[in-house]
């Protein structure tokens, strides 16, 4: 079963929005079976809209298209739908009920112009829209379907879940579709690739496809599988994942919807331990992330960040002669930076980094990107150089996801 | 001149990434004078990129193409374009050249797969990607520009930046296109349409077109004009700006490419003056905000993230009886971080927050999104109360963008 989805706004095309509905459409329509084969974005124009229409049901079953119901002049959808079915409007009176309602809700008087949102292309099924006032609409013809919904994502999310898909599922039989998401971080895409090579070939007998999503400093593996019996199909899955994990386990920190601060997190909260960040080139990003998380009061306690020497030094111990033989980013700083914020902020763990995120700073020996990360634990204080290769923003991303999963790998050896 | 803009990957139709490469393709195209007349999203599939490239060509002047250029064996573009040109793949010297020295980098050696990335269609003129692996492409055949470039946002942007529109401004004569952004915060998009509305009236006389943009607790005002004579263009651009600046100057806080931390940041490398922060509910986010700017070590030297309330005791002087009788998120508690923070960080101002950033933690006095924020400078300490309404991740980014634009307007009225 394959769809397709037709956005219509100029508004997508000048790039003053972005399309937020597509992906999360093409994520439900997924869950439910149904592959959506294309996306395409066209103007707020006649000609351009019937030629989508027309190419689309060429080529699927489904075509949902968002965008083009409002009020105002510049919004041609309906009457376009019109055109392509060869179809009138007429007026729904259950539809003006709703219109009507929502006008009520605000204390306004239906206008004449908000009345014509009632009216619907005579072919249509109109779909009930609680949050706005132009209805889904639904067409079916020459064994193709057609739903126009408004591009407000709050009204078409919910006639997405509570009108569209449940038609579709009582008008079709759909297939499974699984997919498990294995996050890793610290390995580029090409070595994971050959890593993983051997691997990778053995998926296709289980019907298993792959995706590499890198993004900085992470590369999420997508496993795909479609069929019928749902329990075969996560059973060949949970193989595939354990088996990967033996061979890429030391990169793997996560699955699905994780992310490396909700896992340390987790990890901390389990264990009932605290933790608590000291700073320099990171400038509060990763406390920032760790605070992301609802909750996370329950095991971040706060922070020293120490963008300046001097805070180093009348903060967190770090003492001008050590910082003038060694330099700022050095692993005698960074590892009493971690010592001195375990003890002063009291918690059972302590991140420490300091590093040149650029432009400016590098040298020769301590280029841009050059990064000391120290974790101070309740056994011990250690320590790593890195030499990342980003633009600032980069190195500063990357530093935090290091370094947190720095402290993942020495929770998970001490548990 | 008409451009397209076809974006490759299987991940973009499953809805697992959103595509926020077209809008920033199609403001940048816009700014140029290139209108975008389609978006096509397709799947990582050789015959149905071959389809989506000979249908764009057929209505469009430039073909932009972005993704499938990884090194791995689901990124088929570059194959694909060599079956669509009828080209043979061949070695770039200097491409190898680039790929060598992005593994460099990162100390490590090029492997057979990623030496492959430096192969390009022989019809191409290869275009430096000096933030991946994966070279953009340029293509002339039949009067058409087709370019393909990662599908990576930042490497694409640099791309787009660097040699895409440079090389189209060379190819083609294009329009002046002019835009002015005006950002402001603090104020909702309908409330400041009607506090602007006869002034919006008047830009259509002077040809010029206004967009609302907003996000967050900001709205970008976009202003917008197109023609043959620069300096008028320029001057009525202006004119507008200087009108609108009387209106609603109170809410403006910079323009175009500004942040709220960069202007902040220049304002105190200007005066030479030096900030800190001391956050609870932020986290370190503001922080981590005004050490995004380049080079904001000459004004920021540190912070004291105080989550836990030990903290504000035991690090920011807030004594155990006024957390007991006020709570944390309360007046003095916040007046007392900011002072602490400046004078044990020995800066001349200081930002601090506590509040209720959510979803737990709300009670009918303190709502989620109540947030305390108080200055301290040399001459005072003052804060304020807000209640944003927002998500934990929205409170976060809010609450950070109304403390620095807080600090903006106390330097400014003290200068």
């Amino acid at each position: 079963m394959q769809a397709e989805i037709i956005t219509i706004g100029d508004e997508i095309l000048i790039g003053q929005i972005v399309d937020t509905n597509s992906a999360w459409m093409g994520t439900l329509l997924n869950e439910n079976g149904i592959k959506v084969y294309q996306i395409t974005s066209v103007s707020d124009n006649r000609q351009h809209i019937l030629n989508a229409l027309k190419e689309a049901s060429e080529r699927a079953d489904i075509i949902l298209i968002t965008g083009g119901l409002g009020p105002t002049r510049d919004d041609i959808t309906k009457h376009t739908l019109c055109e392509y079915f060869n179809a009138k409007l007429r007026l729904d009176k259950d539809i003006l009920v709703d219109v009507t309602n929502i006008f009520k809700k605000f204390g306004r008087e239906v206008t004449e112009i908000n009345r014509k949102q009632a009216e619907v292309p005579e072919n249509c099924i109109p779909l009930h829209n609680y949050n706005g006032t132009a209805p889904g609409m639904w067409f079916e013809e020459k064994g193709k379907i057609y739903v126009s919904m408004p591009g407000v994502p709050f009204e078409m999310k919910a006639l997405m879940a509570e009108e569209v898909i449940p038609r579709l599922k009582k008008k079709f039989t759909l297939p499974f579709i699984m997919h498990k998401n294995v996050l890793t971080q610290g390995i580029g895409e090409s070595a994971l690739a050959e890593k993983i090579s051997s691997w990778e070939d053995s998926l296709a007998i289980e019907n298993i496809t792959l995706a590499y999503l890198p993004s900085p400093s992470l590369v999420r593996l997508r496993l795909s599988t479609r069929g019928t019996d749902a329990n075969k199909m996560q059973d060949s899955i949970n193989r595939k994942v354990a088996e990967l994990k033996k061979i890429a386990g030391d990169y793997i920190y996560g699955y699905d919807n994780d992310t490396m601060e909700s896992v340390v997190g987790a990890l901390l909260l389990k264990r009932k331990e605290t933790i608590s960040t000291a700073e320099s080139c990171t400038g509060g990003y990763i406390a920032h992330r760790i605070t992301s998380i609802a909750g996370s009061s329950d095991y971040f306690k706060g922070a020293i960040i120490s963008y300046a020497n001097e805070i180093k030094t009348k903060e967190l111990g770090v003492s001008e002669e050590i910082l003038k033989e060694h330099g700022a980013v050095s692993q005698p700083v960074v590892e009493q930076m971690a010592k001195t914020a375990r003890e002063r902020l009291n918690t059972d763990y302590s991140i420490a980094v300091s590093g040149i995120a650029g432009p400016g700073g590098g040298t020769p020996e301590k280029p841009v990107g050059t990064v000391w990360i120290a974790i101070a634990t309740p056994q011990r204080v250690f320590s790593k150089r890195w030499i990342f290769a980003g633009n600032r923003e980069r190195n500063i991303l990357v530093t935090g996801l290091t370094a947190l999963n720095m402290l993942r790998k020495e929770l998970l050896s001490n548990s």
